[in-house]
């Protein structure tokens, strides 16, 4: 592949390939309102049009209990890796509609900006994946590997039937890498490969003292306060350093590397400026760590909730009876989220007050990803990013966790590579949701580079 | 007096008391209820109009900003002690009327006991001091002592204008002893003289972390949760043993002496029973006391309410900016609200975590009330009661508050006789509200007996 012919295909066809996103785009998909079921469907229509059109085979609209999936292949570089590509064609509700600037599905471009609902979360995205894969079939005629489109319609109301879709045609979606573009580069003119979630467990916590709410005068003083005791309880879990005390809690974290922590290190970040934005007095947070670490590599344990007794203006000088938490764990590899879950349900029988009793309920949960750093697929995308943007990549890990990573990752065991386009700043499930385009040009070079370097690096 | 005269005269009168009070429940004096303003009105009328019947003089309807006070007097017992009479002519609302067995205001008779809202609280034990008094004037044409009555009309909506009353008309109800009957024996058969009552403080507690709720997975570890920071700041209030962990907290605190203590070892308390009545697996306070300790003379910290986060069903793996906790104290005699306030925020601001602000907000206070165990006027209450029921009563203290004890307490600062009459089985303010008309008979000899102790008790 020479660089400057696909430079000058997507050049020459940035115009024609603009309108076409600009189609794609009005279409509004919102997966999580009855009222656009339709809209929903079309979306899937388009996005299979779209595969047809420049040489994907097989393309299905397969049915799941909700909104269908889009499936196409191209399976013809014998004997080459075999990639599957993920993202999702379904789009968030537009609501405040008057703080958009233009209407969500009327795409416009202002600033060398795509303002639309899905511009950048993901149809933006999908839409490069498309094209990518297009300008090199024109270009060289063949891709250096092989190709299997998977574009959901419900990522925007939890992937709820990914599951057991990705269960059902697990052989229909073998593949040697995932590669999923629905997240963002680390800021402007700095790309970044995102090679780590973290995962989560949770439960709610409830405590029972007397048969109902006492007067706090007849009897404050003889009986446990349901909220005292959730108070005391809750005050084990994390102590003033924040550092997490339940027994066991960080035997199976994986510690950092010295390169990992290093990467981390040279990164740019603004820790005083992060302060500023979030307005709060000082950063928080376990101690001997960055603030990238503590969101990034460590795991943490964080009261979602806590409710019990009187609410409203003023006194009311009652006793509860009842006490409620709702706690969530980010986990790091290899925590387990079983076995995290059952460490603080441990913890919680050793340290429950006296006069209560305490009763808890797990939450749904997800394990940990990471693909190793030094994978060759993840190093194959730095070099791809290097070439399109000209600067080295950040190499990231997320605090937050993304279900479908783990339902690939999990259901195919295959590692996962995110190569993400957008911007932090561009307002995904908020108006006026916007795509940077010159992301949209170095995205589509970045990509078409990535499938020769990933083909080169899993030669071996 | 001659003991056998009373006896006979209540005994004679009985059927016609019983039919005077039935009528006096009879009005449905609701002072919560804008409904029942004019029946409150005649609550009023019907007391001053009582009054005024048995001799009592410059019987007056007092206007407040509220429902009206009715005041009298019977000032021609020369060189005699005075007393102040405080009752309440208002009744509680009736809801859930379908779990009467019989109407509210249409009072009955089953099995020795008057059923109607009132019966207890405090219709009839105000009746039987007019009719205590009447009893006196009739049969001995004079009385022992001199009398003010004060029967308010908002005791049950926490009293709002008696403050402002009581300063207003202060030496009006210039009296050496106030006696209230509203309050309860210890059980059937064993009358009680409550001779303290605690006090109150408390205060709401807000915690602001970041600007708003952050995403725990992209925030979490890095921020200060403002829901572990209240947690952790509300822990520190109190040990696991129960015992309030506020600098100077117990400074003031007065030791029960071994006397009292004694007094309440006798007393009979069935701590089993109690437990299970409250159905706690244990009951839980600070080490060293008993039960009626806790509840009687040490002062506690209750958490009233705390909120903050995510709330509903499920999930939501949100990290809460915000926090709010309501607590207050119980206070007994000598600690100060204002002061306790003070040493609370001091203890707060010292506990603060970090990456948090914390602000308070007082509630209003109550000075805990006490009238001296072995005062004359006590005392003198304990042998009228000896003499009425047979047996030795209990020395008593409640755990609770009464507001308007305060308030006369501090501003006519006068010794306070709580001698009370209901049962605590008698559902005030609940359904089925009723009144053991044995203690009708054995408290209307207890009152008339009292008066002639307490001008012997303070002649010297």
């Amino acid at each position: 592949m020479k660089h400057t012919v696909i430079e000058s295909y997507f050049k020459e066809h940035r115009e024609k390939h603009l309108d076409e996103l600009k189609e794609y785009l009005a279409i509004p998909s919102i997966s999580s309102l009855s009222d656009h079921k339709q809209d929903v469907a079309k979306g899937a229509e388009w996005t299979a049009d779209a595969l047809r059109k420049i040489g994907i085979e097989n393309v299905e609209i397969m049915p799941t209990a909700g909104h269908p999936v889009v499936y196409g292949e191209w399976l013809k570089a014998e004997g080459k890796p075999t990639v599957l590509i993920y993202g999702h064609y379904d789009v968030q509700p537009v609501d405040p509609l008057h703080l958009w600037d233009t209407p969500p599905f009327e795409p416009a471009i202002r600033d060398e900006k795509l303002y639309a609902r899905g511009a950048s979360d993901d149809k933006g995205q999908v839409f490069m994946h498309i094209k990518a894969i297009e300008a090199l079939l024109k270009t060289e005629g063949t891709l250096p590997v092989n190709v299997k489109f998977c574009i959901e319609g419900e990522e925007e109301i939890g992937s709820v039937n990914l599951d057991q879709f990705v269960e059902q045609y697990k052989d229909k979606l073998k593949a040697d890498v995932l590669v999923i573009s629905d997240t963002t580069l680390y800021a402007k003119g700095k790309p970044a490969i995102c090679y780590g979630l973290r995962g989560l467990c949770g439960m709610q916590i409830d405590v029972k003292g007397a048969k109902g709410d006492l007067h706090s005068g007849l009897y404050g003083g003889a009986v446990q306060n349901a909220l005292h005791a959730i108070v005391q309880l809750l005050s084990t879990l994390r102590n003033d350093q924040g550092k997490i005390m339940v027994k066991g809690f960080y035997d199976k974290v994986q510690e950092l590397t010295e390169e990992e922590r290093k990467a981390y290190e040279a990164l740019p970040f603004d820790a005083e400026q992060y302060r500023c934005e979030l307005e709060v007095p000082e950063l928080f947070g376990e101690e001997g760590f960055s603030t990238l670490e503590r969101t990034w590599v460590r795991p943490t344990l964080e009261i979602n909730g806590v409710y019990g007794g009187f609410q409203g203006e003023g006194i009311k000088t009652v006793l509860p009876a009842e006490a409620h938490a709702k706690i969530t764990c980010r986990l790091v590899p290899d925590q387990d989220p079983q076995e995290i879950a059952e460490l603080i349900i441990e913890h919680i029988k050793e340290h429950t007050p006296p006069g209560v009793t305490v009763t808890t309920s797990l939450f749904d949960q997800g394990k940990p990803f990471v693909t190793p750093f030094d994978h060759p697929a993840i190093q194959a995308a730095g070099r791809a990013y290097q070439k399109a943007y000209g600067v080295e990549p950040a190499y990231t890990r997320m605090g937050g966790s993304i279900p479908i990573v783990e339902t690939f990752g999990t259901l195919l065991d295959i590692p996962v590579v995110l190569m993400g386009f957008g911007l932090p700043e561009e307002n995904f499930h908020a108006p006026n949701e916007h795509f940077h385009l010159e992301n949209f040009d170095q995205g589509l070079r970045t990509l078409c580079y990535y499938w020769y370097e990933l083909e080169e690096a899993l030669k071996n």
